[in-house]
């Protein structure tokens, strides 16, 4: 156990009726890990006083320093700044800087504050506001008996900004003690996380301090390689590049990189535009696509041909393809492409035709997709079964379209 | 709170690394909510046997009934059983059963009972087992002080199918005892959080067992009602009713229904077509829409018009317009409705442009997006400007375009 004890503390009725999942603790956890300073113990509880206020004096006695979220918004169940100051002992004050920015924020966005986002501005006595850019409720740090605790505001945008602008630069000072730790996170897709744990077995290092994880994101699989120790540096970079080696092409991007960049720095390396004819995934593909920040440079735009009246109409497949081998079929997925190539005049086009279900054609079963790729040289298809729900289906279909397009371009 | 006091413990240290997302806990907590059991706490800690052991033990002394998962694996970090036996002060079992089950589960699969599997069928004394039909580790059930611990292992697959089979039926004869509790979820959009929490002030049934609480899901604000009482029922139908006729065409659903769900439920009222045309969005509004099986009923298709030239030639806005008012204005906003809506040939066409950022165009704000609605009867459009992150504006730009046609088509 780490020499820094660590916990955090998540309150809102939200996350014990099980309508949101948290995901900004594990993020968290994770970041801290990488500093060396693990999280040993983490607690959830209702928007609740007593309870609240016990299970922060319980956090104080135990452990040196506590994140607590949530609870801090501007309607009458947000208690966290009351249950602090209750715990420390203190009383509460306005905080006139908290409020003006506040105020300054809604007007900027035409709102007019109301009697409610007052309360947003009490913070405990004693306490020290950090100020948050990116919401209304405030961050702020206070200490409770010996120990340091950090508020921050439960929205995930917020929590994780505040947290590794404010919070993480002020903890890792802390872990100088703390072993020596590296590590790459190796994101991957087209292979199961089975195929994935094989491929890495015995890789070097694995007897000197390297250890690997796997987290399964679908469509991505992720591989995290961690290296402890005073090598930790050489250990991981010898054992990331015989991974690449071993991974080629199935390893898309490490660490941060979306599967959404890495399509697109594939496109600006060749200097090439992209068309996208849509079915199933109506728009999906060319919204991912577009997610990363100057995504105009290559994405020209795409057709959502539903309907098969526009698959006909708009984008010109030709109604005796259609007639003779049904929409979802590799010869109107090839069509697509083409068409869309063809009429929005890009270098390259991918198009994806199928059934994301629930209902069937009488055809294909649910999860057929056929996704197709035109490029300058010619026009390529295939055809995928995806399992699961709609939402799955369609999430599937998206990468694979695209990921086609990727593949291509980098053997190419 | 209610009356049996249901708490949940997770072990893992990869519950505490960042390296898995919990997402059973939410589950059964959204179960045992159904069945009037609230849980109240939720505690993970590392596989530590000396924190595990105390951990179990201020359970017993503050909760009624524990649901701890994890650790019941065969590798030597497995530590629950264990500390089960040492939290009641009673001894380790062999169960012939467990291992024989083991053994007849592993040969099934050709596969030969290592010394490490031993360890599974090593149980507390006075345990009750409950057969895992679905793995290798045990359930079982065990009295620690006055409380009931259920004991599950942590893989997901295991852990919902035991949840679901063998603690849930346990566990919902407990509930007819609690005290009556109906619940409501009012989804809503276009309110911030704190207008919401304004205007549902003062609701009747306040001072009868009726809660409110908030919840942001963004661009989304949710107020869930919550009645407890022999008259839980029609408390809660006053409030609705009242809640909504306050809040009128602000909240688009209720309960588990979606927002893309309500605008294709407008859609079907008038036996209406729809066509988008998108920019900034690249075709997540549409995409959006055909979350929602059965959508091709009025979803025809969509065009995503990200480049200036295939907003002139794929959609046909005019060039002088685009020259004059540059593509991010509501003229163009209009003309982009208005084509897609003559072009498509549907009865309503939506359309929207804007600046996602991080870069601006000079003229405008990042964040600023204007939306169109073309309909029979002619055209509207609207300006707005959104804050935060790129993923942000898109997704509050996808939302505001499908939002102007629900008010409108629920309007007309």
């Amino acid at each position: 156990m780490s020499e820094v004890r660590i916990e955090l503390i998540a309150t809102g009725d939200e996350l014990l009726n099980g309508s949101v999942v948290d995901t900004n603790s594990p993020w968290l956890m994770g970041q801290l890990e990488g500093l060396g300073l693990p999280v040993w113990r983490k607690t959830m509880v209702r928007d609740d006083r007593p309870v609240l206020v016990e299970t922060l004096r319980a956090a104080a006695s135990r452990s040196d320093v506590i994140v607590v979220s949530g609870g801090l918004g501007p309607t009458s169940d947000d208690v966290t700044a009351e249950c602090a100051a209750e715990a420390a002992q203190v009383g509460l004050r306005f905080d006139d800087g908290v409020y003006a920015a506040l105020e300054a924020r809604m007007r900027a966005r035409g709102l007019s504050v109301s009697p409610n986002n007052r309360r947003q501005a009490m913070v405990p006595e004693g306490a020290q506001v950090i100020p948050n850019r990116h919401g209304t409720a405030p961050m702020f740090e206070l200490r409770i008996q010996q120990a340091r605790f950090f508020f921050l505001p439960g929205v995930p945008r917020e929590y994780l900004a505040l947290a590794a602008e404010e919070l993480l630069p002020r903890l890792s000072g802390l872990a100088s003690a703390a072993p020596q730790r590296r590590t790459r996170l190796l994101r991957c897709y087209g292979l199961a996380e089975s195929a994935l744990d094989q491929k890495l077995a015995q890789l070097p290092g694995l007897q000197s301090g390297l250890s690997i994880a796997y987290r399964t994101t679908l469509p991505e699989n992720h591989a995290k390689l961690t290296a402890t120790g005073p090598d930790a540096e050489s250990v991981l970079s010898v054992a990331v590049a015989e991974a690449r080696r071993r991974l080629g092409l199935d390893c898309f991007a490490e660490d941060g990189a979306t599967f959404s960049e890495a399509v697109g720095q594939a496109l600006l390396r060749k200097g090439a535009s992209l068309a996208l004819a849509e079915s199933l995934t109506a728009g999906r593909a060319a919204a991912l696509l577009a997610e990363t920040p100057g995504s105009s440079r290559y994405l020209l735009g795409g057709v959502v041909v539903y309907s098969e009246t526009l698959k006909r109409e708009l984008l010109g497949v030709p109604a005796e393809l259609l007639a003779e081998h049904g929409a979802v079929s590799l010869q109107v997925a090839e069509s697509m492409a083409t068409q869309a190539r063809g009429r929005l005049r890009s270098d390259y086009a991918v198009a994806c035709t199928g059934l994301a279900g629930p209902e069937g054609d009488g055809r294909h079963p649910v999860g057929t997709v056929m996704t197709a790729l035109a490029t300058p040289s010619g026009v390529t298809s295939r055809r995928h079964l995806f399992t699961g729900d709609r939402e799955r289906i369609r999430e599937y279909a998206a990468y694979a379209t695209l990921d086609a397009l990727r593949r291509s371009l980098l053997t190419s």
